[in-house]
């Protein structure tokens, strides 16, 4: 296992505990935590403001929630999972029969030791996630019920992450911070990112790779509206998310379905021989529905592992530190790597010398001896490229159409621009 | 069994003893059969008339035609079915050695007890069509042939019945006429869009829809001809034969193979789950061949039930009243109204609020409870039409794309034009 | 077994001999040699001269060549097969002992009983090719090694044959003159091309039809070069190669890969159930190399039987008379053949009755008795062409389309023009 994968698991843990929401402490609690890794911008968009369609709603804060019977015994307690309290929950402070409490509580009968995961954002409400086993062992009787949280005008919180590249054309890689304590879904998906910037940061690519750490949905919407023109320069992107389960990696296509990311993806899993799965764009799943809405409509695909909702664990207490690996985080951060040194790299050339072939021997670029029959890789690299540098066709048609490495094809485009026999 | 199954069986009952052909009065008296169950505009083109490369023939009637022995025996016997005499024969009343009679009699081998159905409108000719066995039966000998038939300037008949739309786009449905008794060919097709019109006038349907009941051929030559302006209108149509035999249903393509027909009928045949089989248009067959020729390239595509000669009943007396049935032809009719509830329904819209997902929640549009993963078809359904809604995309293709019923999406767009976030 | 078969056998016997080059005098005897079957154009282009990129080299000759032992007897003997010396070898003549010779020494381990074929055309080097057993088999010691050979200021040789069509628009038929003793590669070539020219001769074809007879790469780049103009009018073309092996008829299309000679050769050999493969373009090979570079990107492919490189006698001494056949010979003219009778007349029409069918019955094209189900090929063939002759689609369109022989559908397209219900 390498030093990084265990960096990530070990980022997973540590943001674990939080109680994230779609505003409130938890997000800025966790933002902190990746700040330690890697320099955020950090935004804060105050309670009212108007973005696209919607309005920033109310900050929400929580400081404690629990059921307690008439012992005082706390039979359900927000200190040991955030998730006991549903998501956004108005303060309640009351004492009531487990008849009429019963309202307010959400289990999963099919799965009766895990706590589900529930919240109600737009919808003032109160309420708690309880295991069906523990639900079903307590008796009827007059119950304490506490939510000790705040609902108030503040601000919604996102981060950015630039990795500065030579040309202002932007690529976004974009995770949700939103969820509480859910270690796949998407703490996970955040460590990828995370490490995702770090290696990028190493060279200076060809892009400039922006990372967007913001609540599902508002906050991508938030990030969208105060973007105008900035989403003009996003030719590519990924959403990040469930980064660290066990199942295969699953790409899912931009709503275009043939944008240069897709291409890419479907060429770097494909060629790695890894299993996976490439999945049709559906608008549904984690914010590629807001990238991928048919105003902006653009080249943003999702990298997860098992997809949305794709696993028994799915938004349930069962999403936790057992449910991801140092490796699989490791496999989807290489996977990531993969693909974006194929996008960073893919260009068209236009072949300067475009009638016949150029005489690639006195350029040194040939086997000087004839008839042979075993043709080099190298070699037939660079007539591809020549031969497909008409303006129309990027170095990863080439590699797709001659069966290539995209490596040995980018290798034969550096060797004829350095001939000045191609030029970008 | 339905009425409706019961009444077409009937409707082809009262048809089969008639004699018809392309012009003259077994027509007429088919067309008032029809009449009785929709109102019929009929139309009389006289003889002689230029319809596109064609012109209107003569008209023929015939009013007796027998073979009879030198005893007086009548050994074929027009009385006793329409299709013993060749149609369109000339008048003849002869006696002749059977020798001689021969040239002008046909009959099937393959099938020595059927009766062939033959045909000589273009060219003067007598004739009688009888079983191989009643052939092999006659001594030797002179016999009494006599058509007592009449080739006279006069009409070609046809008839329209039009169910009102909201707007005056069209959408044809046109089935032949002109074959005698032969049930599946095509008084089943004259059946099946009797009853498809009388449905369709229960509700005021989008399009208008137009039932051409006409001789095949010279018939829908001469419709086109004289309607040039209309078929500008014409969008969409089914020509409607064989619609009672005991095969799977057909549906040939137009001549386009996309035109929204195409689309529609292959849409309705899958998510019906019936067998069914999808051919490629031919420039044979029905009167497709007239509606899809270059000029007019209409979308208009056939739906049978085994196509055009696809069964050895095909234009033989074993086309009779027990090679059809009333549940045949009442799929027939269901697969006509399945397709022509899409076709109708099937329209392109534009999102309103094209930039990120609009709210659906506080338009009550949307569930209040988050977190739940077993999001329902409806909200899928509105997703999907806001996704797909650039004018580009048709409700058939949000339903094809997204996997989700027809009528779901349809009433996801019923919803989202009440809240004003998409507009036809 | 055919005559032409016969012949075309013999004229590779007469060339076989011969030592080869992309200069010199064996170019020229075998051109001769082929200018007794059909006139040749020949061209003589001075060394110096540019072309392209390139530049034509000096010209090379030689007299004799062997490695001989202190004893004076020629272990290796140029006299015996033009392969034993690397082609372009400078002249040498030097005592040296066998350690020092051995760099200058071509061999095959893997066929140790095969000559290589090994060319230096644009690097000053001298060299003998040899079989691997020959060497292992020549004792330590002094040998005397001896090219006689020429290389100076001269021409580089090339031929045209054209027969003339009934347009200027040209298809081109371009075979590699280069290669020495071998047998496939390219004598086949060159005698399929020498009667292929003679059979179109027979008749006054459409095309006009330009044969090229040319060294490998230099030799169509020269072509290239000095027929700037022409190039303009080149619509089609073929590179023959490897035409006599006894493996399958493969067709390697052109760069476009949806040319009209690509649709025309899968037509043919798909139709004439004909073990076959058909290979995508790869800009390596033979001269569809310079064809298709992305300048000229004509529509042009290659026939060979077992293609480039494809079979171990490769590029050997094994490619010798025994490794081609009359029959494979004559099967590849076949192929030819064939699909230019089809490329030459196929041709896109215009139906001048597109509104519904004409008449074809007045007009003594149709079956005069109706009602029968087997209508015949020739009268479907009609009713395709009719209705696709739109302008927008070819004869070979309908053949593929309707799936009737090609044949079938030119002869309709002959009889509807006749009529005067369609024009080219």
């Amino acid at each position: 296992m390498t030093d990084t994968a265990e960096e990530m698991y070990t980022l997973v843990e540590r943001m674990y505990p939080l109680c994230r929401s779609i505003t409130g402490d938890g997000v800025r609690a966790t933002l902190d935590i990746v700040g330690e890794y890697i320099p955020l911008q950090v935004h804060e968009v105050p309670t009212g403001t108007q973005v696209l369609d919607w309005t920033v709603p109310q900050e929400w804060n929580i400081r404690d929630a629990y059921i307690a019977d008439t012992a005082g015994h706390r039979v359900v307690n927000f200190a040991a999972s955030s998730l006991h309290v549903l998501g956004y929950s108005v303060p309640v402070s009351a004492t009531m029969p487990l008849a009429e409490l019963r309202a307010h509580l959400h289990t999963l009968p099919d799965h009766p030791s895990w706590v589900p995961y529930r919240t109600s954002y737009y919808k003032p409400e109160w309420g708690f996630c309880l295991a069906q086993e523990t639900l079903d062992a307590l008796p009827d009787g007059e119950y304490e019920v506490r939510v000790d949280s705040t609902l108030a005008d503040g601000h919604l919180t996102y981060a950015e992450h630039v990795v500065p590249g030579q040309v202002p054309d932007e690529v976004i890689v974009s995770c949700h911070v939103c969820h509480p304590s859910l270690a796949n879904d998407n703490l996970a998906g955040i460590a990828v990112a995370t490490f995702l910037a770090r290696a990028l940061a190493q060279e200076t690519p060809y892009y400039t790779y922006r990372f967007i750490y913001a609540p599902g949905t508002i906050g991508a919407i938030t990030w969208l509206a105060r973007n105008a023109e900035r989403v003009e320069r996003v030719k590519h992107g990924l959403v990040l998310a469930c980064a660290g389960d066990p199942g295969q990696v699953t790409y899912k296509q931009s709503r275009r379905g043939d944008a240069e990311i897709d291409r890419v993806m479907r060429h770097v899993l494909t060629a790695s021989e890894r299993p996976h799965h490439v999945n049709e764009f559906t608008p549904y799943g984690y914010d590629e529905r807001q990238y991928c809405s048919p105003g902006f409509n653009l080249g943003v695909g999702s990298l997860t592992r098992t997809p949305y909702a794709g696993y028994p664990e799915y938004h349930t207490s069962a999403d936790n530190l057992d449910f991801v690996s140092p490796e699989a985080m490791a496999d989807t951060l290489a996977v990531c790597r993969e693909a974006f040194a194929v996008l960073d790299r893919n260009r068209r050339y236009l072949n300067l010398s475009p009638y016949g072939e150029p005489q690639l021997g006195r350029r040194g670029l040939y086997d000087a001896l004839g008839g042979r029959s075993d043709t080099k890789q190298a070699q037939m690299a660079m007539l591809w490229v020549l031969n497909l540098s008409d303006g129309e066709h990027s170095l990863l048609d080439v590699a797709e159409r001659s069966g290539l490495p995209f490596s040995a094809v980018a290798a034969a485009a550096d060797a004829l621009c350095g001939a000045e026999l191609i030029k970008a």
